[in-house]
Order: C-alpha cells, then sequence, then structure tokens
C-alpha cells in the first residue's frame, strides 16, 4: 500500500488556506491578484514534486509527470466561493500533488504518472468550469470575449491582468490521460448522518431549473370577496403541494427537488397577488426520472390550465444537465482502496453537486470520492472536514491511483 | 325627492379630473402642488355654493354651510394614490357640494345645513387620514413633525410649501355635526357581480397584519437529502395549506385573507431556504372573528413548534385596526332613499376598504354607501363607474340627506 505523508498533506493544505485567508474560512475568486499569487505558488509545489508544472492560457494550474505511458489525472479547483471553506476543492488538488510525491518516493511505484491539476474557475465567478471545458477541447473564446464577473469585469481582462493572454492552453492528451479522479468533500451531511468516513462517487446528478409562472388578477385585498378572486399566491401555494404529493410517487430516495425562490407580485400586504413566480430545481443521477419529473410538472401544468381561473406557465431557465455516471471499474478500485483503509466505514453514493468530473467523463473514464463534512456545511467560512477524515480520504485516493495505474499498465503491455 | 343636477355633478367631477390627469387615471398626491390646486378650486366651488370654505391648517377643504342648527356632514378625500383612478373619493366629495347646491335651490330644503369636506391625505402620502384624524381632536402635531413621504419630503416642510402653515384647523363641532356621510366607489367587485346598482355599507371591517418568520436551515440544495433538511420554504408552504383548512372553518362569507407577500431567504435555486416569511393579512367587519383568527394563527404556530424541524415564530406588523359599525338609523335613511330610487337594486355590505368614515364613527352616528366598480377595479388609471350609477348614487345620498336632516331638526324641536 502506497505510504503517503500526512504531516506534508496537512501542511500544504493549510499554506494553501493562507491565501485569501477569512479566518476560518477563504476567498479566492477565480483570477483575482490572491488566486494568482495561490495559482503560482501550487505551480512551484509541483514543480518541487518533480513534475512539470504551468499556470495555463485560461489560468489552470497543471502539474505534468515526466513518466512516460498512461497517466491517472487527479484534479480539482483551488478557487473558491465570496464566502469558501477552505477545503472544498482545494482539498483534491493538494491529494493529487501528495499522490505524486509518495508514487516517485516509493521504488514500486515511481514509473507510475500522476498528472495534476487545479481547474480555473470552477465556482463560476467568469464562467463555471472554463478549466475543465478548456482541457477537454470546449470553444472557451467566445465564453472568454463575453464573461464578466458581478463586478463587471470582463473575464478577457482578468487574464491580462494576471498575465495570461497568449498563454498555451493546456489539453486533454488522448492515450495519456487513461483515467481522471477528483476527490471532494461532501458538501453535503450524508456521510456524517450515517457515521461514514469515505464516499464512491456513483454519478453526478443531472439538474433541471424551471420557473412556474401563475397569472391571476390583483386586486384590493380588503374589497375583493374571496369567491371572485384571482389569486396568484394562493394558486402557487396549492401547485407547490399538488407537485410535491405527485414528485412522491416518482422520486428515489436520492432525488432532491427545491423551491428556492418564490415572488408575489406586486407584493403588498394590501393586494391580492395578480402574478406568482416560483422557481423549482430538482436533481437527480438517474436520466429517465429527470424526464419523468419534468413531464409531469408539465402534466400538472396543464391540468392546472384546464380548471380555468389563475393561469400557469411553464418556462425552462437553462439547458438541462444531465446526470453522469462514474466510470463502473474506477468505482471499484475506489470501493476497494476504501474497504482496505476504512472497512465498512464507505459508501457508495451521488454526488448532488457539481463538479469538473462531469464534463471530463465525456471524454476519459473518470470517478469521483468523497470526504465527510461537519454538519454538511459548504460555500461557507465554517466548512471543514476532520483531520483524520482528510488523511483518510488521501490515502483511499493513494492505493486507487496505484491500482488504477497498474491496471492500465499491465492492460497496455 | 331633492332633485339633484345630474349634468353639474359631472361636470364638476370632470373638472376635478383635470387636476393632475393621467388619462384616463388621476395622479394628485396628497399636498403636491397640483392637490393644492385643485383644494382651491374645490374652495372656490364651495364658496359659490354658498358655504364659507377654507382650506385648513392640515389641508383639509371644509365647506361650512350658513344654516344653524344640526348639520349633516359630507365627505371623503379628493388625494388620490401615485396610480389614481378618477373617482375613488373624489366622488363623494362632490356628491357633497351637489347636495349643499341642491338642497338651497329648493324652498322646501333651504334651511337644511350641509357642511362639506375633502379630508387631507387619506391614501397616506404622508400620514394617512390625516385631516379626519386632526378634525376629530386627535393630536396630529407630532405626526406633522415626524411623517414623510417616499421621496423624503418631510409633512411639516409640505405644508410649509402649500402656505398651509399656521392655519386654522378645522374641528368636529359637536351639537352642530349630527351626522356624517361618506359616498364612495366600492373598490371591489361584488355589486357589479350581483348586478346591484347601490351599496348601504353596515360596517367598515377590522385589520389583522402579521409576519409568521420559519427558520430552518440553509443548505446545499444539491448535496442535501430531503430527509435531512430543515427547508423554510416548504415549511411556510405547507403552514399556509394548514392555515387556510382552519380559517374555512372560522370565516364568513364577508371575512378576507391574503398573503400578499413571501420571502425565501437566500432566495436562490441552488440553496434550501434557510429563512421564509409570509405576510399575512384579514379582515372583518366582525371584531369577535378577528380575534379568534389571531388566536387560531398563533394556535397553529404552537403547534407547529411542537413538531420540531422548522421554527415559526408570529410577529404583528401594526396596531390591530378594529371593525367599525355604521349607524343603524342613518343605514335606515340610505336604504329607505336606495329602496326609493332603485328598487330592489340595492344591498347591504360591509366596506372592506377603510375610510376616513372609521375615524368619525368614534365620535358621531355615520354612513357610507357605495356605487358600482366597472370590474371592480380600484387604484388604477383604469378605475371608473358608469355615468349612470355615479348619478343615482347622488340622487341616493341627496334623498337620505334630506330625511336624515329632517328628521333630527323634528328631534330636536
Amino acid at each position: 500500500m502506497l505510504k503517503i505523508n500526512a504531516d506534508r498533506l496537512l501542511n500544504d493544505l493549510k499554506q494553501l488556506r493562507s491565501f485569501g485567508a477569512a479566518s476560518p474560512g477563504v476567498v479566492r475568486l477565480a483570477l483575482s491578484p490572491i488566486d494568482m499569487e495561490s495559482r503560482r505558488w501550487l505551480a512551484d509545489r509541483m514543480s518541487d514534486a518533480g513534475l512539470d508544472a504551468v499556470v495555463d492560457g485560461v489560468g489552470t494550474v497543471f502539474g505534468r509527470s515526466r513518466k512516460s505511458g498512461a497517466a491517472l489525472l487527479i484534479g480539482s479547483h483551488t478557487d473558491t466561493q465570496p464566502t469558501g471553506g477552505w477545503l472544498d476543492g482545494a482539498m483534491g488538488v493538494i491529494y493529487g500533488l501528495e499522490i505524486a510525491r509518495a508514487l516517485a518516493e516509493s521504488k514500486e511505484t515511481s514509473h507510475l504518472a500522476v498528472d495534476v491539476a487545479s481547474w480555473s474557475d470552477e465556482e463560476g465567478t467568469f464562467a463555471g468550469f472554463l478549466g475543465s471545458r478548456s482541457f477537454i477541447g470546449e470553444p472557451v473564446n467566445e465564453t472568454i470575449a463575453r464573461a464578466r464577473n458581478r463586478e463587471g469585469q470582463w473575464l478577457k481582462d482578468a487574464l491580462e491582468t494576471a498575465g495570461l493572454t497568449g498563454a498555451p492552453r493546456v489539453r486533454l492528451e488522448r492515450g495519456r490521460h487513461v483515467a481522471y479522479m477528483e476527490p471532494h468533500i461532501e458538501q453535503g451531511g450524508r456521510l456524517e448522518a450515517t457515521g461514514k468516513s469515505i464516499g464512491v462517487v456513483t454519478a453526478i446528478v443531472g439538474i433541471r431549473e424551471l420557473r412556474v409562472r401563475f397569472t391571476g388578477q390583483r386586486n384590493h385585498a380588503g374589497t375583493t370577496p374571496m369567491s371572485i378572486r384571482r389569486d396568484a399566491g394562493a394558486a402557487l401555494v396549492g401547485f407547490i403541494a399538488r407537485m410535491n404529493e405527485a414528485f412522491q410517487q416518482l422520486v428515489a430516495s436520492d432525488t432532491v427537488w427545491t423551491v428556492g425562490r418564490i415572488d408575489l407580485d406586486p407584493g403588498s400586504l394590501s393586494v391580492v397577488p395578480g402574478q406568482a413566480d416560483m422557481y423549482l430545481q430538482f436533481r437527480d443521477a438517474n436520466a429517465a426520472r429527470l424526464l419523468a419529473m419534468e413531464q409531469k410538472l408539465a402534466e400538472l401544468v396543464r391540468d392546472f390550465n384546464s380548471e380555468g381561473g389563475v393561469g400557469a406557465a411553464l418556462a425552462t431557465l437553462h439547458e438541462p444537465e444531465e446526470p453522469v455516471t462514474m466510470d463502473k471499474a474506477l468505482q471499484e478500485h475506489l470501493a476497494n482502496a476504501s474497504e482496505a483503509a476504512a472497512p465498512g466505514q464507505w459508501v457508495r453514493m451521488p454526488s448532488g453537486a457539481s463538479h469538473d468530473a462531469q464534463l471530463i467523463a465525456r471524454h476519459i473514464p473518470a470517478c469521483m470520492l468523497f470526504v465527510p463534512s461537519i454538519g454538511g456545511v459548504s460555500h461557507d467560512f465554517i466548512e471543514d472536514t476532520a483531520e483524520e477524515h482528510i488523511v483518510l480520504g488521501c490515502q483511499v485516493a493513494a492505493t486507487a491511483a496505484v491500482a488504477i495505474l497498474q491496471e492500465m499498465t499491465a492492460r497496455r503491455s
């Protein structure tokens, strides 16, 4: 079993935490001065580990092993949300760095190639998944020309300020990059609630985001009898109850759906709402179930409209994101490594959040593993994971990495 | 039967409409330059009608009859909402003016006294019901010192600009003012829906305004399983359903309740709401019923909290407004006049909206009559009433005014 250096791992994570520290959290928005500082630090650490390191033309930090043959790519992201936790994606990147170092230190594994990536702007400060999109060959020039952050800064200007204009962009190397592994914190409370230490990800869920707009009649809330009202807000509330009931018949235990926003118009206590909007998101690892939920919603809207009174209209808020299954063979490697390091203390589970892995999985086999988030907290300064879980996760990832590379190498020879 | 002059009535209403015209509506915010211009025009019309007219120290236009003895006070308001209808309160004021003129023109009624008022700032541009509050002797100096409009203008500055600082304030004259009548548009759709032409108001409803705040746990909408969520928004939706069911057991056909505003926090599609506020208003003409609804709501909140999970907290948004019963004898006069002018075409009904009458009714017998609002529309530029209904309402008010004054005069002699 490949032996990782827990102290070195934790020490690097703590050093990275100092860039943009907002104790106990971190603010490291993609391509900001402090983010670029941390990227140069990370590239130096990769170089120290014997990797050929660059910050590429979109901001991705990429450490390429000098070993030839099949390479396992390990990565995640070191940029954060405006109120970022210290681990989030940073943990997975430092796992990759530590595994590359540990592989080099052991005679039995020093021939194995691990490339390490910190993808640019995973969190969407300018354009979500910019680094991994560029890596898999999506045309990102238009995105770079048009994207801005919340302060109105153009992405192309941010890249220029960062000194990256014209720098080469790292690309997926077919033949070399045989698999991708992304370790990450769970960002939810499932592992903690079930007392498990490792999650082997089965799939990254697909997402639908829709709006249902109810159109009734705005009226005086004092002079309009209940019997002649066309209250869009009351219609919305009734519709949600129906929807919840209908979804209960369709969903699995992992399905989630959320009404995150409700707008009543005009939003005054003295006025019967004439318009009401509900914003709905649902996620599931099963594409057929997402489709069934979408169809059910459309059916509920049709039924609602056939009753007269208040009208309802369904609108798609953005392109559907389809679920992405993690590679079965890679899952098995992670499962075996988990069982070896923490017998009975791991579980298979979907990822409810989006990750760079869902893009890279379109091109090469990909897998993810999770460690528990304390209190299920994520995207918050107080996000944290127990040190023993951080170390355990890296050990599992390292063990699996060796097994994956040995299998890949054996298959080729 | 006292004969009113329909052409003169409609002509005055149309002239008043030209002040602040925003065709087909009117913008005449209390104490604005155009409102003051209309007030001076109104005072001139009152003088022409033989009344002693003033614009008083708070902006109320008051036309006092030169006849001695018991006087009937007829009034309403000529200020408007930011998107005002042309009739609203203006109609009742011009009814008063026309009735004063009609009384003076007939030998049998020329001894009867009608005073006419257009109360200042009924709509609450600075401070709702300012004119009628001042008239009944409420201490309004503090209000004048502290009230501002939406643009931040101080009420005291607006009064100064209007040239009213230091002007005398008209007061209720006990002994003289024996009754108050306020004609008004219905502002709802009940008369139209039932094909009636006149509403005799039984009471002005009381109002409660409350907020229920739900406190759960803000969480990632992708990574937090439904089973461990504490979704404040979902709790709010479920609570409204329970509340509606419970209220159905308590209410009468005239009771109204409205959830006019809902705020989910943080209001993002990707975040399970950690806090959710619902703003509730309910109105009823029966004080006991309002109390029962308030108690039921508190009970529902207690029950909800006993279930654990998401917490609920009830907050009162402002002082309760209790219902005000219209004087029974005055109602009878209006009913008799309605039956005479429009047999079978009138109905008794509560006023769901607030009116100056609810303040004046604390001191002298008061009554109100309604004419139909087309489409039930109010506080909107397109508010309107059929001309035949405008004229009919004035005829009913005039007939009732004579009967009321004859009875009052007979009682005294």
